[in-house]
C-alpha cells in the first residue's frame, strides 16, 4: 500500500447551535477542508460520512451522507455511511485512508457531522445510550447503580470505570478534576471549542455530581459540530505541498476473540506504533477520548505515555499540559472542545494536523513532528466496542 | 490492487421470522459463509456489517455489527457498520473487496442482516421511508399523489417511476405482471426464497392495487434475513480452491455532480464493464434490484441487456427467464426471494456465487462464467442515492 497524506482539514466550531443541522454542519466542514486542501469538490473521488445519532434524534435513519452532502458538489461519487458510535469519524478516516492507500482513489474525504442537541436533552442522552448491546443494558444499569433512562447512562458507565480505576491506582476525584482544569485551560485557547476557561480543582469538585465520583464538569458536554479531512496520494500531496502523512491507522472492535486480557486501546496502540515504526517516546502531541475526565488518565497509561497507575503523577508533573513533554488534548479535548459524537474522531485529527503544521497559535506544541489520536466508541461489557488509533507524522 | 476472490458465501432463508433477531440472523449467515469457505472465525481479519433499519425498528442505533457479531468469535478485529439504505450490503461487500485488494487484509467478511418485520407493519414501511431526504418528503408525497405516512411511501415512488416508464416506453401493467410471473417461478426453485410459486399474469393484475399501476404482487415483500460473503486474497483462494473472482465492484451515489443526464445505474455499469474488461454480451446471469416489478425492466435497459424501451420485449422473448439467453433474477429476485433491505445486496451476490459454482440445482444457469448484480439504495429526487454494480467471474 502506498503512503497517504492529509491534504486538508477543517471543522466547524463545536457548540449548541439551534439553527444548525447535520447538513449545514457537514457543508461548512467540507468547504473548510476543501479550501484548506486547495481542491474543488470535483477532485474528491470517494467520501466516507460518519454520523451516529441522526436516526433516533432526527428520523434520518438512512442515506445520511447523501442527504447531508447533496448540495456540496460531491454527489455522483461513492458515498458510504459509516457508524462506530463515538469512533464513527475516525472509522471513516480509516476507510478514506484505505481508499487512497489501495490506489482506488487519489483523493478521499472523511467527514463526521453530528447534531446532538435536541430540544429534549434526555433524547440526546438516550441516543448515546444505544452504543451498548441493548439486550444487556438492564443488567448494566443494575450493576452500575444507575437510575434508569432519565439520566446519562453513558456517564454511569464512565463512573463505574472511574471507581475501578481509583481502586487499582489510588487516583482521587481531585486527579480527575485536574484533568478538567488542564483541558478547560487548553480549550480557552481554541476558537473552535464549545467551552474552555480558567477553573480550579475546587470549582470542578464543587459542580453537581452526575454519577459518583463524576461531577458535571468531569463529563463532556452535549453539542453539535462537524469535522472533515481530505486524504490524498503522494502525487497529489507533492503538487499541493501537503506534508502531514498518515503513519498508521488501526481500528479494532474491543474484545479480543482470543480471550486476551490486554485492553483494546493497548492492543491497537502497540500495532499502530509497530506500523508507524515509532514508539511512545516519539510522540510529541496527543488527543485522547476524554468523554469523562478519568478516561484521559486511563488512556494515557494504555498508550504507554507512563506506566500503570502513573497517570495522575504524569498529569501532576505538567508533562501533559501545553509546554510539557507530551501535551495531551491541546484542543481542550472532548471535555472542553465538545463531543458531537459522530464528529469527534475527525475533530481530533483536525487538531493534530494543525499542530503538525504549526497553525495552532496560542496552543501550538512547538516543533511537533509525531501526533497520536485515540478515539473510542460504545461499550460491550467493560470494553470499548470500537477503538481507533491514528498516528500522523511530518 | 491485487485480485480478490470469494472464498465462501452463505445466507439464511428469507421470510417473516418472529423469533429471529438481527443477531441470530447474522450468526446463521456468518456461520454458513465461514463453513462454505472452510475457514474458522479466527481467519477473518476485518468485517463490514450492513444494516439499514435497526435503529428505528429495534432501538439499536449504534454499534449494530459489534452487537450482532459478539458471539461469533469475530470481535477484536476491525468491524465497521455500513449503511446505504437498500444497497447497504453491496456497499459492505465493496469495502471488504477494498480491504483485500489493498493488501490490508487476507480475509474479509461482508455481511448484511435485517430484521425488517415488526409487530406494527407500518413501522417497517416508515423505516424504509427514511431512505429519502426527509426535508423533501412532503414535496415528494404531494407530487406522487401518495396519502401520507399510512402506507408504503417507497411503493409510491416506484409507482411514479412505473408511470414515467410506461409513458416513454409503451410498457403496460401486464408487462410488469410478466416480471412477477417469471420471478415467482424462479423463486419456487430457491429454497431460501420467502415466496415463489406458479402465478398467471391475471393473478398478478387481480391482486390489490398498492399504488397505480402497482399491484401487491408487483411489490417486494417485508421480510427478515441475512447473507454473508468471505472475500480473500489470491493466496488464500489458491489454498482453498476458490474460483470466483471479483471482476469489478463500482459504487456511486446517484446524482452526477457534473449534471450528467445519464442514469446512475448506466454510469456505474459502464465503469464496471470497463474495469472488468467485459461488456453486456459477456454476462451469463444477472440479479437486479426489483424492489417493484417495473424496476427490472428499467434496469435491464440501463445495464445494456437490451436497448431503450426494449425491456418488455426482452422479457416476452424469454431471454431473461431460466433457460433463456441471459437469465435475470434466477433467485426469484427481491419480488420472490424477499427484501430484508440491509441484507439484499449480499444475498444477490450469494446467489451469483452459487450460480458460478454450479450449485443452484433446478435454477442453475448452465455454464455461467460471468455474473452481474445491480443493487440500489434510497432516492434523492428521482435518482437512486446509492448504486452498486458488481461483476463476478470464474
Amino acid at each position: 500500500m502506498r503512503d497517504v497524506y492529509v491534504g486538508g482539514a477543517g471543522m466547524t466550531r463545536f457548540g449548541k447551535f439551534p439553527d444548525s443541522s447535520v447538513r449545514s454542519l457537514a457543508e461548512e466542514a467540507t468547504a473548510a477542508a476543501l479550501a484548506d486542501a486547495g481542491l474543488a469538490a470535483g477532485a474528491v473521488e470517494t467520501a466516507f460520512f460518519a454520523n451516529a445519532a441522526a436516526g433516533i434524534l432526527h428520523g434520518q435513519e438512512m442515506i445520511r451522507g447523501q442527504v447531508a452532502l447533496r448540495h456540496t458538489g460531491l454527489l455522483g461519487i461513492p458515498i458510504v455511511n459509516v457508524e462506530n458510535a463515538c469512533a464513527s469519524a475516525s472509522s471513516a478516516f480509516h476507510l478514506a485512508w484505505m481508499a487512497v492507500a489501495s490506489g482506488a482513489a487519489e483523493v478521499a474525504l472523511a467527514i463526521g457531522s453530528e447534531k446532538l442537541t435536541h430540544p429534549d436533552k434526555q433524547k440526546s442522552f438516550d441516543a448515546i445510550g444505544t452504543a451498548v448491546d441493548l439486550e444487556q443494558r438492564a443488567e448494566m444499569e443494575a450493576r452500575l447503580g444507575g437510575s434508569g433512562d432519565k439520566r446519562s447512562f453513558f456517564m454511569d458507565i464512565y463512573a463505574g470505570m472511574a471507581r475501578d480505576y481509583m481502586a487499582r491506582s489510588g487516583a482521587t476525584a481531585a486527579d480527575f478534576a485536574r484533568v478538567v482544569v488542564k483541558n478547560q485551560g487548553h480549550g480557552a485557547l481554541n476558537p473552535n471549542a464549545q467551552y474552555g476557561g480558567a477553573l480550579t480543582v475546587d470549582d470542578v469538585l464543587a459542580s453537581r455530581e452526575v454519577a459518583h465520583p463524576l461531577t458535571l464538569l468531569m463529563c463532556s458536554p452535549i453539542g453539535d459540530g462537524a469535522a472533515a479531512l481530505v486524504l490524498c496520494s503522494p502525487e497529489v500531496a507533492a503538487r499541493s505541498g501537503a506534508t502531514v502523512k498518515v503513519a498508521a491507522t488501526v481500528l479494532m472492535s474491543g474484545r479480543d476473540r482470543r480471550g486476551d486480557e490486554e485492553p483494546a486501546v493497548t492492543r491497537a496502540t502497540v500495532r499502530a506504533y509497530e506500523r508507524a515504526g515509532l514508539g511512545p517516546s516519539d510522540v510529541d502531541v496527543v488527543e485522547v477520548h476524554d468523554a469523562a475526565a478519568p478516561a484521559e488518565l486511563i488512556v494515557s497509561e494504555e498508550l504507554g505515555l507512563c506506566g500503570p497507575g502513573e497517570g495522575p503523577a504524569l498529569l501532576a508533573s505538567g508533562a501533559t499540559a501545553l509546554g510539557g513533554r507530551v501535551p495531551v488534548n491541546p484542543s481542550g479535548g472532548l471535555l472542553a472542545k465538545g463531543h458531537p459524537i459522530g464528529a469527534t474522531g475527525c475533530a481530533q485529527l483536525v487538531e493534530l494536523v494543525d499542530q503538525l503544521r504549526g497553525r495552532c497559535a496560542a496552543r501550538q506544541v512547538e516543533g511537533a513532528r509525531v501526533a497520536l489520536a485515540e478515539n473510542g466508541g460504545g461499550f460491550l461489557g467493560d470494553d470499548p466496542a470500537a477503538v481507533v488509533i491514528t498516528i500522523l507524522s511530518r
